[in-house]
Formats: C-alpha cells, structure tokens, sequence
C-alpha cells in the first residue's frame, strides 16, 4: 500500500511537473515506468499506445468497454478528418500512458488508465465521404442482410468508430468524454454502446468471461501471440497496401430474449450450445479447452453435440473460416414492459471479412439453435488502420 | 493465484453439493468462511446479509451500483407485496453470499458476490397503495419542488426501490436480472439507473471517489462505524416503531452540464467548490480532511472559500444537519445532439428527511455557485426498512 501511494504520489508530482510532464506525454516511459516498480496498482498499468498494431485488439479484454459511432458531419473533407486523427493520435497517447490529454479540462481523471485502449476504426462511409473507395478492400462493406436480422437503424452503420476500454469505469468515461467533445464541430454521435465483462481481478487472469446466458463465451478463439492469431488477424497490406499492421471488426448488437431462455432447462441449454454450462467443456469432454468431437454418437447412434447447436454451426469448415472474438456483454434499462435489456456486442476482428467472417455468419443464419434467443439489432463494419509510431497519426497511411 | 483456484473449485464443489449447498444457503457461514481463508479473490468477497441494518449503506460503496424503481400494478395488495419481500430477502440472502437464487437459471454467475449488497426501499406510494399512510413518518413525502428542478417524469418516485451494489458489473447485472423477472407479474420497472466509481483496487481502500466533473466527492461524510453515523443515520424508532435500524434515502440525479463546465478554467472551479481540484483540500488548507475555514480571508478581506460555493452553502449549520452521502457517477449514451449525458446519482441516507436534509437541499437551491452548471433531473425518496434476521423477511415489521 505504501509503494501504491508512492507511486500516485510521484505521478501526481510528474503531472504537476509542468515541462517534465510534456517531456515524458508523448512516450509511454513515463507511466510504463512507473507501471513496472514492484507491486504497481493496476490502475497504473499501461498498454503501450505506439507500435505496428493498435490496442484493444491482441490487448487481454479489459473490464470495461464503450463503443462510440460517429457520422461526419456534412461537407467535413479529408483534411478535416486528419485534424480529427491528429488529435485523437494526440489524445489517446497521452490518456493510454496516463497522462491528462491536451487541454484535459478534468486531468485528475486521468492518472489512472488501468490497461486503457483507444482504437479507432472507420466505417465504410468515410470512404464514400472522402472519395476514397478506391482504396478500401472490396470486402470493406455492410454485412449482407440476414433473415434472422431486425436490424434497427440506431445501431447501424457509421463512418468512424472509437473503441475505448479500460479495467476501470472512470478512466473510460474521461477518454470518452475527451475524445468526442474534441471532434464534435466534425462529428456527430450515431450511438453508444456500453459493454462490460467481470471486473479485473475477480477470476485469475485468462479466465473466459461468461456472458449474460451464463455461457463461457470465447474458448475457441486464435490466440493472441501466436503466428495464428497474427496471419488470421493483421493485415499485410495485400488487399491495401496502407492497412498493412491493421485489421477489420465486424460490430453486432446481438440481443439476449433472456425470458424464453428462461423457459429452457440445463440440459436444453447446453444441448443449444454444445457445451456445458459449469465449466463450457464440450458435450464430448470434461474440460473447457477439450476440443469439440463432432463426430461422436451416443449409443443410439445419435450425436452427442447436435449438428444445430451453436458450436457445431460455427465451427470453421477450414482454417481459414477464423476470426478473433472479443466481445462484451451489455445491460441497458429496459423499455417499455420489458424485464431485461441484455445480450452481447459481438466483436469480430479479422482480415479479411470476406473470406473468414461471411461464410460462418451465413451458416448461423441459416440455421442455428441458439438463434431462437439471440436476435441481432444492429450491425457494422470497421477498418481497423494500423498502429502508429510516435510523431505518426493513426490513419496516415490512408489519408495523406 | 493457485489459493483463488481451490477457493474457487471448493466453492463451486458447494455448489454442485445439492443439500449440501442448500444447508449453508440461509447463513453466510459457507461464503464468509471461504471468503476469510487466506489470500481470497475479491469475487470471493461477502457483506453479511442478515443484520440489525441493511447492507449498502454503511458498507464501503462497491464500484458499481444499479438503482431500479419499480411501481406496483394496479391491485397489489398487502398479501402480494409481503410475498415479493419474502422472494426477495431469500433471493438476496443467497445471491449476497455468493449462492444462486431460488430457481437461479444462470447460477454460475452468482458464485463471485465482490461484496454484492441488496437494499430494498418503500417509495411514498407504497404506503399509500396498502392504506398504511399512518405507518409512514411524517416527513416520507415527496421534496418539495424548487427552482433550480428540472424534474423528468421518467425518473420520479417509484413505490419501491432496489439498490444493487457489487465491485463486478455481471455480479450486478444477475442480481438485477434475478430480482427484477421474480416480481414482474406484481411490478412494473419505472426506470433503471446505472452508476459506477472506480474500480476496486485502482486507489488504495478508503480513497474519496471523483466525480465526472474532476472533482474529489464525499469528504465531509460521516464515517459509518462511528457513533455519529449511527445516530445520523439509523432510526431509533421514535418516529415509527417498525423503522428502528432502517433509515430513509433521498435519491436525486443530478446531471451535469458539462459543456458550460468546460468553459471554466480551473481557478474557477476551485472558487465554486471551496476545494482544489488537485486533492479535494479546502481553499484554506492543504490536505483533503482539513477542516474548512469559513471565516479565513485574504489581505483584501475576501473570503478565501466563497459564501456561495457549494461547500460554504451546503455545510451544516449545527450537528443535526447532517446526512451520509453514497453517490455514484453515471454516464449514458448521449440523447440527439448532446455531447455527453452524465452527472450523478445522488444518494444521501438519513434518519429524517425533515430535520437533517431539507435544510440543506433549501440552502442550495437558494443560493449554490455550482447550480450553474448542474441540474436535479429526478427525485424520489424512500424509506429503508432495517435488515432481517434469518427466518424474517425484509419489511415484516411493517407488513405482517
Ligand atoms: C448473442 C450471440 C452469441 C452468443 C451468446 C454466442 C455464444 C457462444 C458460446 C457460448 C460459444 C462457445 C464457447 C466458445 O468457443 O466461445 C460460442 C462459440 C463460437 N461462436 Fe458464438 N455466440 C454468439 C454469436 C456468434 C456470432 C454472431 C458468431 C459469428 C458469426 C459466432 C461465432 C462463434 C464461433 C466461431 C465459435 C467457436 C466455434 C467452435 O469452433 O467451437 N457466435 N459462441
Ligand atoms: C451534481 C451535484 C453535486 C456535486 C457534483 C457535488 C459535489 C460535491 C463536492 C465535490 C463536495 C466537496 C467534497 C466533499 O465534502 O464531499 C461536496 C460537498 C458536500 N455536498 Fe455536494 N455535490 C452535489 C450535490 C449535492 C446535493 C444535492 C447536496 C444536498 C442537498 C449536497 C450536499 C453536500 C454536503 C453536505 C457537502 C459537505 C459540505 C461540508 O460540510 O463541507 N451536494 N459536494
């Protein structure tokens, strides 16, 4: 306890420090220093901002994370929307290291950025509004629509994204605060969706979050760090030479119909799922990370995980069907007479939309039997540019 | 780590045990044992359920809390409502201790209590729908209305109220979702209020929460656990046999009007406050608990804290003016063009609304230099009855 009121307190000092704080703002040495001597507080723990990927994608998921969906405003050109990503660059070096962004009106909210990401990514409109197709894969386009869709237009769609997570609540809402006031004369906020998973420190690092269902959600998913999860993942600038180092995120506000799922019992739900709800091992396994036999029959001769069930549907067919999983669940008040307001903001990141991501969401929507209780409600897709260095800005590759 | 493991295989073996589980679901000894074992994950966490008070409101507040008001529908009698407070005293003493509910469809989320407290409240209008005016202080009405009120419809008083607390924001969400579908054929939800601090562990124990505005919010409290506390808080009864160990909260969400705040420079805002915003120090001290000096002036003779600022106003005038402030930031989506959409859910729980509150609500809406920038948007006050012993539910004194 004492190390952690040492450190606040030499930070508050850094923060005071007026030259000294600028000095060490558009590195992460000062915060990623300080992070490192023995027995930091997680609230000062830094994920690095500069480099060939962004945040919040390889990053372990955080507690917290809000998706904000911006439009451009009418008539905002490219020059406008590099203002925009010079000062988002800007921003979100300085709050990711835990200093207080420029001209940060609450600073104090900032000395805590608890593993805190922003990322940016842009939305197929901003390449219309720039006149800049040209130079967006062809697979950089709205999700084909679905039967089992009710889209509603107030998730849909929009020409810039932020995704800004943390491991703690205040230190999300700062960012999200500096960073859409600072574009609002450019920008309009399309939505906002809330999201959040067990907080830090609650199950031992690793631990695959559950969902709202009380499902283990995420075990079969490319990990990061591995060539895997790199080549499945990161662009190497085939389709765009500029998007080398960045990737893609297909967005879907899926909700939860949480009271018919009540009316389903244990074995119902797992048989739905494939997986067991104690521990999400497989049908055919006892443990979590046991892979799935789809092969397997009872002794009638019929399959211990249903051809419909969730896993057995979106199961790749090949190793290139994959995609990163890195979604929230989200609680909002309830409208009208509904009892809840749940489900999951799915988030998808891969390469290449097209070749990994369509052909397992057109196999669910085709039949899958968690669909009676999931309804999808909003939908969007994102270019996630690369990383960038210091003195660089996200999206320079694209728009200089 | 390998500790948290056994705890939480141990726990989750109690679980599966059937009777076993059940033995220890009505007493917190199986969790608090758990949770007192050496090294405990803080999910393994439990505040006592059964009690003199309720939890909530002397229990250091968790990083995460939901308020839902609900109203009774038309015709729900004395018998009914006695049957949603026996439901939920169960539910909530198994959930608080980390044991599903009753019937829990999703039990694997409630085996990570994080200091899950359940408070439940009787709005006004309860005691009015039973014909038990006569069993509510005189003081339990409504505020009055004042002018700096912007009050919306949307969230006004409601005839009962949950506060659902827990540092794990699933933790919450299972509460919620558990209590609220148990009584929806008896209620109906009027609003759902979401607020969060910082998350448990990013400032040492005992740290003051911030504020969306910056600032350092809630110095001058009460310290539950003192003799002051219990006597400025708890009813003795005088007023209302039945309410001997509860107390009564005012709820007001207050939103903030951060764009005109944004306009304010820093001194600024230290002279509206009567405290820096560096460590929350009045303007004539140096350390966040030193006293204010309200007389002190400087070579001018100006006064150092401003008469009108929000400290100077708000500050009790003689002991009995005193009440225990529990609030929580909340910050959501933005509606049409607004930038942001937060402020705070202000909690305030005394023995009597009359004497200790009003006074000091009438002062600040006379005069408050921080008016300016924030705006009461829902108001409602409830009684809370005291907690329950084992075999008792909530509210028995008053309805059985
Ligand atoms: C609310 C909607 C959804 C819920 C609740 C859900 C839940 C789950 C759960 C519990 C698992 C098993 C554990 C795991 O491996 O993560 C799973 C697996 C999976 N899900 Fe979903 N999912 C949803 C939507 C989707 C969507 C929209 C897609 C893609 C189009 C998708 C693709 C996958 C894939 C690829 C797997 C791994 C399958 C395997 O190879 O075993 N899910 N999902
Ligand atoms: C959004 C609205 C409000 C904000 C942002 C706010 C913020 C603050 C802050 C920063 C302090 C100084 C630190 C502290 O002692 O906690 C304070 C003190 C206080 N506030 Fe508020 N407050 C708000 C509304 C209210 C309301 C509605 C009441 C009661 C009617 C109230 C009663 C008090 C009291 C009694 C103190 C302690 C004063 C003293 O004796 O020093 N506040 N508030």
């Amino acid at each position: 306890m004492a190390e952690n009121s040492n450190l606040r307190l030499s930070r508050r000092r850094l923060l005071g420090g007026g030259a000294a704080a600028l000095a060490v703002a558009g590195t992460t040495w000062g915060a990623a220093t300080l992070a490192q001597a023995d027995e930091p507080s997680p609230g000062q723990a830094v994920v690095p901002f500069h480099g060939v990927h962004q945040g919040g994608v390889s990053t372990p998921p955080q507690a917290h994370a809000t998706f904000v969906g911006f439009d451009l405003r009418p008539g905002v050109d490219r020059a406008a929307v590099i203002g925009i990503m010079k000062m988002w660059t800007a921003d979100a070096a300085r709050l990711t290291a835990g200093m207080p962004a420029l001209a940060d009106t609450e600073k104090e909210l900032a000395v805590d950025p608890s593993r805190l990401t922003i990322t940016v990514g842009y939305g197929p409109g901003l390449f219309t509004a720039l006149g800049l197709q040209d130079r967006a894969p062809a697979w950089c386009a709205p999700l084909p629509s679905y039967p089992i869709d009710r889209l509603e237009d107030r998730w849909g769609a929009t020409d810039l994204l932020l995704q800004i997570c943390s491991d703690d609540p205040v230190t999300v809402a700062h960012a999200v605060r500096v960073l859409t006031k600072n574009a609002r004369s450019l920008t309009s906020i399309r939505w906002t969706q809330k999201g959040f998973r067990s907080a830090r420190g609650t199950a031992p690092e690793g631990t695959t979050m559950r969902n709202l269902m009380g499902q283990v959600d995420g075990t079969v998913n490319p990990a990061p760090g591995t060539t895997d999860f790199d080549s499945l993942v990161w662009s190497d600038g085939a389709d765009q030479p500029w998007l080398a180092g960045g990737t893609s995120l297909v967005l879907r506000r899926i909700r939860m119909e949480m009271d018919t799922w009540d009316e389903l019992d244990r074995p119902a739900r797992e048989l739905t799922m494939g997986r067991t709800l104690s521990n999400g091992a497989p049908l055919t396994g006892t443990d979590e990370f046991d892979e799935a036999d789809f092969t397997a029959t009872d002794r009638f001769g019929i399959p211990v995980i249903p051809p419909g069930s969730h896993i057995a549907r979106s199961h790749r067919m090949h190793e290139g069907e994959q995609f990163f999983r890195r979604a929230y669940n989200y609680d909002d008040p309830p409208e009208g007479e509904e009892t809840s307001n749940s489900g999951l903001i799915f988030a998808a990141f891969q390469r290449d939309i097209a070749a990994q991501y369509l052909p397992v969401q057109q196999r669910l929507s085709d039949f899958d039997a968690l669909n009676e209780w999931t309804t999808p409600i909003g939908s969007a897709v994102y270019l996630i540019p690369p990383g960038c260095e210091e003195n660089d800005y996200l999206g320079s590759g694209l728009l200089k």
